[in-house]
Protein backbone atom coordinates (compact mmCIF):
# COMPACT_ATOMS: atom_id res chain seq x y z
CA UNK A 1 0.00 0.00 0.00
CA UNK A 2 1.03 3.61 -0.44
CA UNK A 3 -0.45 6.89 -0.08
CA UNK A 4 -0.33 8.82 -3.26
CA UNK A 5 -3.24 10.42 -4.14
CA UNK A 6 -6.04 8.77 -6.09
CA UNK A 7 -8.05 10.51 -9.10
CA UNK A 8 -10.84 9.27 -10.16
CA UNK A 9 -11.17 9.78 -13.85
CA UNK A 10 -14.82 10.04 -15.68
CA UNK A 11 -14.60 9.25 -19.29
CA UNK A 12 -17.92 9.14 -21.86
CA UNK A 13 -16.45 7.49 -24.39
CA UNK A 14 -13.80 7.59 -26.91
CA UNK A 15 -13.46 10.80 -29.53
CA UNK A 16 -13.75 14.37 -29.45
CA UNK A 17 -17.26 14.16 -31.15
CA UNK A 18 -19.11 11.46 -29.74
CA UNK A 19 -17.17 10.45 -26.50
CA UNK A 20 -13.87 12.11 -24.13
CA UNK A 21 -12.12 14.30 -25.94
CA UNK A 22 -8.43 12.04 -26.11
CA UNK A 23 -6.00 14.45 -26.44
CA UNK A 24 -7.59 16.09 -22.96
CA UNK A 25 -8.18 12.58 -21.13
CA UNK A 26 -4.87 11.45 -22.27
CA UNK A 27 -2.81 14.58 -21.23
CA UNK A 28 -4.83 14.26 -17.69
CA UNK A 29 -4.10 11.13 -16.98
CA UNK A 30 0.02 11.80 -17.78
CA UNK A 31 -0.53 15.05 -15.29
CA UNK A 32 -1.71 12.48 -12.62
CA UNK A 33 1.27 9.91 -13.28
CA UNK A 34 3.91 12.70 -13.36
CA UNK A 35 3.28 13.56 -9.78
CA UNK A 36 3.45 9.86 -8.82
CA UNK A 37 -0.52 10.02 -8.19
CA UNK A 38 -2.54 6.88 -9.05
CA UNK A 39 -5.36 7.23 -11.39
CA UNK A 40 -8.49 5.09 -11.87
CA UNK A 41 -11.06 5.44 -14.69
CA UNK A 42 -14.64 5.09 -14.93
CA UNK A 43 -17.74 5.17 -17.54
CA UNK A 44 -21.16 4.74 -16.90
CA UNK A 45 -22.16 1.48 -18.38
CA UNK A 46 -24.74 3.49 -20.84
CA UNK A 47 -25.21 3.76 -24.68
CA UNK A 48 -23.86 7.05 -26.55
CA UNK A 49 -26.67 9.50 -27.54
CA UNK A 50 -24.86 8.88 -30.97
CA UNK A 51 -21.67 7.51 -32.85
CA UNK A 52 -19.61 9.78 -35.22
CA UNK A 53 -17.29 8.82 -38.11
CA UNK A 54 -14.57 10.93 -36.95
CA UNK A 55 -13.28 11.46 -41.05
CA UNK A 56 -16.52 12.07 -42.96
CA UNK A 57 -18.34 13.71 -39.50
CA UNK A 58 -21.16 12.34 -40.00
CA UNK A 59 -23.46 10.38 -37.30
CA UNK A 60 -23.53 6.43 -38.44
CA UNK A 61 -25.56 5.59 -34.89
CA UNK A 62 -27.91 7.07 -32.71
CA UNK A 63 -29.10 6.31 -29.20
CA UNK A 64 -31.41 2.87 -30.29
CA UNK A 65 -29.58 1.82 -32.78
CA UNK A 66 -27.85 -1.64 -33.28
CA UNK A 67 -24.24 -0.26 -34.18
CA UNK A 68 -24.79 2.62 -31.68
CA UNK A 69 -21.76 2.18 -28.65
CA UNK A 70 -21.61 2.04 -25.52
CA UNK A 71 -19.45 4.38 -23.41
CA UNK A 72 -17.57 2.27 -21.42
CA UNK A 73 -16.84 -0.26 -23.73
CA UNK A 74 -15.32 3.13 -25.54
CA UNK A 75 -14.08 5.06 -22.56
CA UNK A 76 -11.72 1.55 -21.81
CA UNK A 77 -10.08 2.02 -25.02
CA UNK A 78 -8.63 5.24 -23.50
CA UNK A 79 -8.08 3.57 -20.22
CA UNK A 80 -6.12 0.52 -22.15
CA UNK A 81 -8.88 -1.87 -20.95
CA UNK A 82 -8.27 -1.04 -16.84
CA UNK A 83 -11.69 0.71 -16.59
CA UNK A 84 -14.65 0.47 -13.69
CA UNK A 85 -18.08 0.93 -14.17
CA UNK A 86 -19.45 4.26 -12.83
CA UNK A 87 -21.68 2.20 -10.48
CA UNK A 88 -18.53 1.04 -8.75
CA UNK A 89 -17.12 4.24 -8.20
CA UNK A 90 -16.84 5.07 -4.10
CA UNK A 91 -16.01 8.88 -3.35
CA UNK A 92 -14.14 7.55 0.03
CA UNK A 93 -11.62 5.82 -2.06
CA UNK A 94 -10.29 8.95 -3.82
CA UNK A 95 -8.96 12.09 -3.27
CA UNK A 96 -10.42 13.60 -6.71
CA UNK A 97 -13.01 13.04 -9.69
CA UNK A 98 -11.97 14.50 -12.60
CA UNK A 99 -13.31 14.49 -15.89
CA UNK A 100 -12.29 15.76 -19.28
CA UNK A 101 -14.06 17.32 -21.97
CA UNK A 102 -15.58 16.20 -25.41
CA UNK A 103 -18.62 16.06 -26.53
CA UNK A 104 -19.24 12.95 -24.69
CA UNK A 105 -19.63 14.90 -21.62
CA UNK A 106 -22.45 16.92 -23.04
CA UNK A 107 -23.98 13.97 -24.76
CA UNK A 108 -23.58 10.57 -22.78
CA UNK A 109 -22.60 12.01 -19.16
CA UNK A 110 -25.93 14.83 -19.85
CA UNK A 111 -27.76 15.73 -22.48
CA UNK A 112 -26.89 19.51 -22.30
CA UNK A 113 -25.67 19.79 -25.82
CA UNK A 114 -29.45 19.32 -26.68
CA UNK A 115 -31.28 20.63 -23.59
CA UNK A 116 -29.28 22.96 -22.56
CA UNK A 117 -29.59 24.42 -19.15
CA UNK A 118 -32.59 22.59 -18.76
CA UNK A 119 -30.51 18.82 -19.32
CA UNK A 120 -30.70 15.44 -17.41
CA UNK A 121 -27.53 13.97 -16.30
CA UNK A 122 -26.92 10.15 -16.20
CA UNK A 123 -28.15 9.22 -12.84
CA UNK A 124 -24.41 7.56 -11.98
CA UNK A 125 -22.90 10.61 -12.84
CA UNK A 126 -25.23 12.45 -10.97
CA UNK A 127 -24.53 9.95 -7.97
CA UNK A 128 -20.82 9.72 -8.32
CA UNK A 129 -20.15 13.97 -8.42
CA UNK A 130 -22.84 14.36 -5.57
CA UNK A 131 -21.10 11.82 -3.41
CA UNK A 132 -17.69 13.13 -4.26
CA UNK A 133 -19.45 16.71 -3.04
CA UNK A 134 -20.74 15.52 -0.26
CA UNK A 135 -17.19 13.46 0.77
CA UNK A 136 -15.26 16.92 -0.09
CA UNK A 137 -13.21 15.51 -2.54
CA UNK A 138 -11.56 17.76 -5.11
CA UNK A 139 -13.77 18.05 -8.36
CA UNK A 140 -12.14 18.89 -11.09
CA UNK A 141 -13.50 19.24 -15.30
CA UNK A 142 -11.69 20.26 -18.53
CA UNK A 143 -13.25 22.17 -21.74
CA UNK A 144 -17.01 21.91 -21.88
CA UNK A 145 -17.25 19.42 -18.77
CA UNK A 146 -18.08 21.79 -16.24
CA UNK A 147 -21.92 22.05 -17.53
CA UNK A 148 -22.11 18.81 -16.05
CA UNK A 149 -20.92 20.31 -12.39
CA UNK A 150 -23.23 22.67 -13.00
CA UNK A 151 -26.32 20.44 -13.81
CA UNK A 152 -25.46 18.87 -10.67
CA UNK A 153 -24.40 21.41 -8.30
CA UNK A 154 -25.48 24.53 -9.90
CA UNK A 155 -27.63 25.16 -6.74
CA UNK A 156 -24.30 25.79 -4.75
CA UNK A 157 -23.42 28.61 -6.77
CA UNK A 158 -19.90 26.82 -7.62
CA UNK A 159 -17.99 28.74 -9.95
CA UNK A 160 -16.24 27.00 -12.81
CA UNK A 161 -14.98 28.11 -16.24
CA UNK A 162 -16.01 26.70 -19.67
CA UNK A 163 -13.17 29.68 -21.31
CA UNK A 164 -14.78 32.79 -22.51
CA UNK A 165 -18.29 31.48 -23.82
CA UNK A 166 -20.85 34.49 -23.68
CA UNK A 167 -23.90 31.60 -24.62
CA UNK A 168 -22.31 29.06 -22.70
CA UNK A 169 -21.80 31.02 -19.94
CA UNK A 170 -25.54 32.49 -19.47
CA UNK A 171 -26.56 28.91 -19.75
CA UNK A 172 -24.15 28.07 -16.81
CA UNK A 173 -25.64 30.92 -14.90
CA UNK A 174 -29.25 29.44 -15.59
CA UNK A 175 -28.17 26.31 -13.55
CA UNK A 176 -27.39 28.07 -10.89
CA UNK A 177 -24.19 28.32 -11.09
CA UNK A 178 -21.39 31.51 -11.91
CA UNK A 179 -18.90 31.70 -14.61
CA UNK A 180 -15.50 32.76 -14.46
CA UNK A 181 -13.84 34.20 -17.85
CA UNK A 182 -10.36 32.28 -18.58
CA UNK A 183 -7.73 32.41 -21.06
CA UNK A 184 -6.54 28.58 -22.12
CA UNK A 185 -3.17 29.04 -19.56
CA UNK A 186 -5.62 29.78 -16.47
CA UNK A 187 -7.45 28.11 -14.28
CA UNK A 188 -11.12 28.83 -12.38
CA UNK A 189 -10.25 27.37 -8.52
CA UNK A 190 -13.50 27.72 -6.43
CA UNK A 191 -12.00 27.20 -3.07
CA UNK A 192 -15.00 27.04 -0.95
CA UNK A 193 -16.41 24.14 -3.14
CA UNK A 194 -13.39 22.38 -3.98
CA UNK A 195 -13.92 22.90 -7.46
CA UNK A 196 -10.95 23.19 -10.30
CA UNK A 197 -11.92 23.77 -14.02
CA UNK A 198 -9.62 24.61 -17.16
CA UNK A 199 -11.27 25.77 -20.31
CA UNK A 200 -8.31 23.29 -22.67
CA UNK A 201 -9.95 22.67 -26.11
CA UNK A 202 -12.76 25.80 -26.13
CA UNK A 203 -9.77 27.53 -25.98
CA UNK A 204 -6.51 25.97 -27.10
CA UNK A 205 -5.19 25.98 -30.26
CA UNK A 206 -2.84 23.07 -30.23
CA UNK A 207 -2.15 19.80 -27.97
CA UNK A 208 0.57 21.56 -25.81
CA UNK A 209 -1.90 24.25 -24.56
CA UNK A 210 -4.26 21.13 -23.38
CA UNK A 211 -1.08 19.69 -21.95
CA UNK A 212 -0.16 22.54 -20.41
CA UNK A 213 -3.71 23.12 -19.01
CA UNK A 214 -4.17 19.38 -17.63
CA UNK A 215 -0.60 20.35 -15.91
CA UNK A 216 -2.28 23.41 -14.58
CA UNK A 217 -5.52 21.81 -13.26
CA UNK A 218 -3.35 19.13 -11.50
CA UNK A 219 -1.35 21.66 -9.73
CA UNK A 220 -4.44 23.48 -8.47
CA UNK A 221 -5.61 20.17 -7.61
CA UNK A 222 -2.69 19.72 -5.26
CA UNK A 223 -2.70 23.21 -3.94
CA UNK A 224 -6.67 21.65 -2.78
CA UNK A 225 -5.17 18.38 -1.28
CA UNK A 226 -2.88 19.90 1.10
CA UNK B 1 4.36 29.55 -45.16
CA UNK B 2 6.88 28.63 -42.20
CA UNK B 3 9.92 26.30 -42.14
CA UNK B 4 8.87 24.09 -39.07
CA UNK B 5 9.43 20.57 -39.46
CA UNK B 6 6.51 18.62 -40.84
CA UNK B 7 5.88 15.05 -39.34
CA UNK B 8 3.66 12.44 -40.91
CA UNK B 9 2.00 10.19 -38.13
CA UNK B 10 1.05 7.10 -39.46
CA UNK B 11 -2.00 5.64 -37.17
CA UNK B 12 -3.49 1.63 -37.11
CA UNK B 13 -7.00 2.99 -35.83
CA UNK B 14 -7.94 3.69 -31.99
CA UNK B 15 -7.31 1.43 -28.92
CA UNK B 16 -4.83 -0.30 -27.77
CA UNK B 17 -6.16 -3.88 -29.12
CA UNK B 18 -7.17 -3.28 -32.37
CA UNK B 19 -5.54 -0.42 -33.34
CA UNK B 20 -3.14 2.48 -32.18
CA UNK B 21 -1.85 2.47 -28.56
CA UNK B 22 -3.66 5.59 -27.41
CA UNK B 23 -1.24 7.20 -24.96
CA UNK B 24 1.45 6.29 -27.36
CA UNK B 25 0.19 8.11 -30.29
CA UNK B 26 -1.14 11.11 -28.39
CA UNK B 27 1.98 11.32 -26.82
CA UNK B 28 3.94 11.55 -29.90
CA UNK B 29 1.62 14.21 -31.46
CA UNK B 30 2.66 16.32 -27.91
CA UNK B 31 5.85 15.89 -28.43
CA UNK B 32 5.89 16.75 -31.97
CA UNK B 33 4.14 20.16 -31.08
CA UNK B 34 6.42 21.28 -28.09
CA UNK B 35 9.05 20.86 -30.41
CA UNK B 36 6.94 23.89 -32.67
CA UNK B 37 6.77 21.01 -35.35
CA UNK B 38 3.79 20.36 -37.31
CA UNK B 39 2.02 16.94 -37.87
CA UNK B 40 -0.06 15.46 -40.34
CA UNK B 41 -1.73 12.24 -39.10
CA UNK B 42 -2.58 9.38 -41.65
CA UNK B 43 -4.18 5.97 -42.04
CA UNK B 44 -4.97 3.43 -44.56
CA UNK B 45 -8.67 3.60 -45.64
CA UNK B 46 -8.75 -0.18 -44.92
CA UNK B 47 -11.11 -2.83 -42.37
CA UNK B 48 -9.83 -3.46 -39.11
CA UNK B 49 -8.51 -7.28 -38.74
CA UNK B 50 -11.05 -7.56 -35.55
CA UNK B 51 -12.85 -4.82 -33.55
CA UNK B 52 -12.03 -5.62 -29.89
CA UNK B 53 -14.42 -4.48 -27.03
CA UNK B 54 -11.93 -2.74 -24.79
CA UNK B 55 -14.28 -3.45 -21.37
CA UNK B 56 -14.43 -7.40 -21.58
CA UNK B 57 -11.20 -8.01 -23.93
CA UNK B 58 -13.42 -9.76 -26.29
CA UNK B 59 -13.49 -9.21 -30.26
CA UNK B 60 -17.04 -8.23 -31.50
CA UNK B 61 -16.14 -8.28 -35.08
CA UNK B 62 -13.50 -9.65 -37.56
CA UNK B 63 -12.88 -8.83 -41.22
CA UNK B 64 -16.26 -8.93 -43.53
CA UNK B 65 -18.76 -8.58 -39.99
CA UNK B 66 -20.96 -5.26 -41.21
CA UNK B 67 -20.09 -4.27 -37.58
CA UNK B 68 -16.06 -4.30 -38.20
CA UNK B 69 -14.39 -0.65 -38.20
CA UNK B 70 -12.48 0.91 -40.54
CA UNK B 71 -8.82 1.70 -39.96
CA UNK B 72 -9.19 5.65 -41.22
CA UNK B 73 -12.32 6.51 -39.24
CA UNK B 74 -11.28 5.07 -35.92
CA UNK B 75 -7.71 7.01 -36.11
CA UNK B 76 -10.33 10.29 -37.27
CA UNK B 77 -10.42 10.00 -33.06
CA UNK B 78 -7.16 10.56 -32.35
CA UNK B 79 -6.42 13.04 -35.19
CA UNK B 80 -9.79 14.63 -33.85
CA UNK B 81 -11.09 14.89 -37.80
CA UNK B 82 -7.89 16.29 -39.09
CA UNK B 83 -6.51 13.12 -41.06
CA UNK B 84 -5.93 12.21 -44.27
CA UNK B 85 -6.05 8.72 -46.45
CA UNK B 86 -2.67 7.30 -46.25
CA UNK B 87 -3.15 6.96 -50.38
CA UNK B 88 -2.47 11.10 -50.19
CA UNK B 89 1.05 10.56 -48.63
CA UNK B 90 3.26 12.36 -50.23
CA UNK B 91 6.99 11.57 -48.68
CA UNK B 92 8.18 14.78 -50.65
CA UNK B 93 5.76 16.91 -48.07
CA UNK B 94 7.38 15.40 -44.88
CA UNK B 95 10.63 15.01 -42.77
CA UNK B 96 9.80 12.35 -40.90
CA UNK B 97 7.18 9.75 -40.98
CA UNK B 98 6.47 7.80 -37.57
CA UNK B 99 4.77 5.12 -36.05
CA UNK B 100 2.92 4.71 -32.72
CA UNK B 101 2.44 1.06 -31.20
CA UNK B 102 -0.91 -0.93 -30.57
CA UNK B 103 -2.25 -4.19 -31.92
CA UNK B 104 -3.31 -2.10 -34.92
CA UNK B 105 0.06 -1.81 -36.33
CA UNK B 106 0.20 -5.65 -36.77
CA UNK B 107 -3.32 -6.90 -37.42
CA UNK B 108 -4.24 -3.39 -39.37
CA UNK B 109 -0.85 -2.28 -41.28
CA UNK B 110 0.30 -5.54 -41.69
CA UNK B 111 -0.48 -8.95 -40.07
CA UNK B 112 2.55 -9.85 -37.97
CA UNK B 113 0.51 -11.13 -35.00
CA UNK B 114 -1.06 -13.44 -37.00
CA UNK B 115 1.41 -14.99 -39.67
CA UNK B 116 5.04 -13.79 -37.60
CA UNK B 117 7.68 -12.94 -40.18
CA UNK B 118 6.16 -14.32 -43.08
CA UNK B 119 3.33 -11.33 -43.04
CA UNK B 120 2.24 -8.95 -45.66
CA UNK B 121 2.22 -5.49 -45.07
CA UNK B 122 -0.99 -3.57 -46.22
CA UNK B 123 -0.04 -1.76 -49.83
CA UNK B 124 -0.64 1.61 -48.91
CA UNK B 125 1.70 1.29 -45.85
CA UNK B 126 4.34 -0.35 -48.01
CA UNK B 127 3.98 1.98 -50.94
CA UNK B 128 4.21 5.16 -47.88
CA UNK B 129 7.33 3.53 -46.49
CA UNK B 130 9.40 2.40 -49.31
CA UNK B 131 8.65 6.33 -50.60
CA UNK B 132 9.98 8.02 -46.79
CA UNK B 133 13.44 5.65 -47.06
CA UNK B 134 14.16 5.91 -50.94
CA UNK B 135 13.31 10.11 -50.34
CA UNK B 136 15.79 9.81 -47.00
CA UNK B 137 13.36 11.23 -44.96
CA UNK B 138 13.31 9.85 -41.25
CA UNK B 139 11.59 6.80 -40.41
CA UNK B 140 10.62 6.20 -36.65
CA UNK B 141 8.46 3.72 -35.13
CA UNK B 142 7.39 3.37 -31.75
CA UNK B 143 6.73 -0.49 -29.26
CA UNK B 144 5.54 -2.80 -31.47
CA UNK B 145 5.25 -0.68 -34.92
CA UNK B 146 9.24 -0.87 -35.66
CA UNK B 147 8.27 -5.20 -36.88
CA UNK B 148 6.80 -3.00 -40.03
CA UNK B 149 9.66 -1.65 -40.83
CA UNK B 150 11.53 -4.78 -40.67
CA UNK B 151 9.13 -6.39 -43.02
CA UNK B 152 9.22 -3.72 -45.22
CA UNK B 153 12.81 -2.53 -45.05
CA UNK B 154 14.54 -5.35 -43.69
CA UNK B 155 16.49 -6.14 -46.30
CA UNK B 156 18.22 -3.36 -46.09
CA UNK B 157 19.79 -4.65 -42.46
CA UNK B 158 18.06 -1.62 -40.85
CA UNK B 159 18.47 -1.73 -37.12
CA UNK B 160 15.77 -1.45 -34.97
CA UNK B 161 14.32 -2.36 -31.47
CA UNK B 162 11.10 -3.70 -29.48
CA UNK B 163 12.80 -3.36 -26.65
CA UNK B 164 14.13 -6.87 -25.18
CA UNK B 165 12.01 -9.53 -26.14
CA UNK B 166 13.95 -12.32 -27.60
CA UNK B 167 10.92 -14.12 -29.97
CA UNK B 168 10.14 -10.51 -30.96
CA UNK B 169 13.49 -10.38 -31.74
CA UNK B 170 13.95 -13.24 -33.63
CA UNK B 171 11.00 -12.78 -36.01
CA UNK B 172 12.34 -9.21 -36.35
CA UNK B 173 16.07 -11.05 -37.81
CA UNK B 174 13.80 -13.11 -39.68
CA UNK B 175 12.47 -10.79 -42.05
CA UNK B 176 16.77 -9.42 -42.55
CA UNK B 177 16.26 -6.65 -39.73
CA UNK B 178 19.21 -6.11 -36.35
CA UNK B 179 17.52 -6.40 -33.40
CA UNK B 180 18.98 -3.82 -30.65
CA UNK B 181 17.99 -4.62 -26.78
CA UNK B 182 17.04 -1.44 -25.48
CA UNK B 183 15.76 -0.16 -22.00
CA UNK B 184 12.46 2.12 -21.95
CA UNK B 185 14.03 5.08 -21.71
CA UNK B 186 16.42 4.17 -24.65
CA UNK B 187 16.24 4.55 -28.13
CA UNK B 188 17.53 2.62 -31.09
CA UNK B 189 19.48 4.78 -33.70
CA UNK B 190 20.59 3.88 -37.10
CA UNK B 191 22.04 6.54 -38.42
CA UNK B 192 22.97 4.76 -41.90
CA UNK B 193 19.40 4.43 -42.77
CA UNK B 194 17.77 6.96 -40.71
CA UNK B 195 15.33 5.09 -38.40
CA UNK B 196 14.62 5.91 -34.75
CA UNK B 197 12.73 3.08 -32.54
CA UNK B 198 11.44 3.19 -28.86
CA UNK B 199 10.23 0.25 -26.68
CA UNK B 200 7.23 2.54 -25.51
CA UNK B 201 4.27 -0.02 -23.72
CA UNK B 202 6.66 -3.23 -24.74
CA UNK B 203 8.40 -1.76 -21.51
CA UNK B 204 6.66 0.78 -20.14
CA UNK B 205 4.80 0.64 -16.97
CA UNK B 206 3.08 3.42 -16.87
CA UNK B 207 2.09 6.08 -19.36
CA UNK B 208 5.13 8.81 -17.73
CA UNK B 209 7.42 6.22 -19.40
CA UNK B 210 5.40 6.03 -22.96
CA UNK B 211 5.67 10.27 -22.57
CA UNK B 212 9.28 10.17 -21.72
CA UNK B 213 10.15 7.82 -24.77
CA UNK B 214 8.25 9.71 -27.38
CA UNK B 215 10.28 13.13 -26.02
CA UNK B 216 13.26 10.76 -26.67
CA UNK B 217 12.03 9.39 -30.21
CA UNK B 218 11.68 13.55 -31.42
CA UNK B 219 15.26 14.38 -29.76
CA UNK B 220 16.59 11.25 -32.25
CA UNK B 221 14.53 12.60 -35.03
CA UNK B 222 15.77 16.18 -34.36
CA UNK B 223 19.64 14.95 -33.94
CA UNK B 224 18.44 13.55 -37.69
CA UNK B 225 17.85 16.61 -39.18
CA UNK B 226 20.18 18.70 -38.04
Amino acid sequence: MNNAPKIAVLLSGCGVFDGSEIHEAVSLLLAIDERGFEYQCFAPNTWQARTMDHFTGEATAIAGDADNRNVLAESARIARGQIKNLAEFDAKDFDAIILPGGFGAVMNLCDFAVKGPACQVNEEVERALKDAYQEGIVIGAMCIAPVVLARVLGKKHILITIGNDKDMAVGIQKMGAQHQNCAVDEVCVDDEHRIVTVPAYMLAKSIKEVARGAQNLMDAVVDLLV
